[in-house]
């Protein structure tokens, strides 16, 4: 009589290349962010903004998911940090196997942060692994107060949120956004989320997001 | 000897049902829009409006798609216009077969204009045919003037694109986008598109959006 192996759970290709993913930046002692909103919510201008503040303090390196265009990465170079573009050509979220091909042109062994900027797209990418640490995601206040209802996914799996363009709730009138609602709402989908309201025009709010980051770098140095 | 028959379009089951949605739509002279956008761009309030504006016209029917919530029908139905909720439960587009269901619970014999709201996702939705027929895109100018040269199949495919929110425009040093650089991308991709720059809170821009509804609908009636 042969037995059957039961409560093994038989892992995608996808999730294969993850796990290698995971191990290759375990390996380098580097924190790696996948970063999930939609489209237009800031995520590059988030980036660029992070990148220079931190520039003397960690390394940063960011690997750029879009259908097409090399925009972001254009972008990011300015401020001189590596980054590798990704033109998924049509799909709707990065693959693991996409990212590990990018994280070997990535100079890794010298960065103390990876951030995985993938394609815009609130749904899709919550539901694949790439490797990352950790997902964050990413809403702007012009998208409303109720998208932690329509789309609960990737604020129940992710490790924080930035709420971004709050710049724009300083004019009366003009954005029905209510971050306290939002707080509240998605706390209830993961009591654990960081929760940061920040202005990547104006750099508000940014000294917690950012002490937050280092602290992530500290906690990843002291496992390697 | 057999002869092979080539050149056949081999339809999937959406697409199959699709066209029986196209036929039931055409049977009754329906038009039928079907909305595409990211989350939060307007979508349900240029409907609300649209609605409003054109009551004492024509008939209209809505059906929203999304993961979750029924915040939206909720909010269409204020406007005394029938309303099907369909939640995906996760999935990231609507398909041809969950239209097929709403379309008959809508009292579409009554029905001039139907539009479907699809789940906030400016990526997979473009690529599932539900029997509309034509695709709208909306773009929102708070999520930036790069998007159409980013995510261009939805641009392909559209017969008209609204660019919502506009009154964010008059805010100097809010907001950067430029309408004129939109237009320039979108006509690249696709020369027969119609561009409406609206805003559905104030109701600016409205007034060629409803013309070209009403146009539609009695060119549709003139085919029948």
């Amino acid at each position: 009589m042969s037995k059957i192996e039961i409560g093994k759970k038989i892992l995608s290709a996808n999730e294969k290349c993850a796990l290698q993913n995971e191990d290759l930046l375990t390996q380098h002692g580097s924190v790696c962010l996948n970063m999930i909103s939609s489209p237009g919510s800031g995520k590059t201008t988030i980036l660029v903004k992070t990148i220079i503040e931190l520039k003397n303090k960690i390394k940063i390196g960011v690997i750029e998911g879009d259908i097409q265009t090399e925009i972001d990465t254009e972008k990011i170079r300015t401020t001189k940090a590596p980054a590798i573009q990704i033109n998924t050509e049509g799909a709707c979220h990065l693959s693991a196997t996409q990212v590990n091909r990018a994280l070997k042109e990535l100079p890794i062994s010298d960065l103390d942060l990876i951030f995985i900027e993938n394609v815009g797209n609130l749904v899709c990418p919550s539901a694949f692994a790439l490797g990352e640490t950790d997902k964050i995601v990413v809403l702007s206040v012009a998208e409303g107060d109720d998208k932690p209802a329509k789309y609960p996914a990737i604020f129940v799996k992710s490790k924080a949120l930035l709420i971004n363009k709050i710049d724009l709730l300083k004019v009366p009138g003009q954005i029905d956004f209510d971050v306290e609602k939002v707080k509240r709402d998605v706390f209830r989908l993961n009591k654990n989320i960081e929760i940061f309201p920040v202005s990547a025009k104006t750099g508000e709010g940014f000294e917690n997001w950012l002490g937050w980051l280092m602290n992530s770098v500290k906690n990843q140095r002291r496992r390697s």
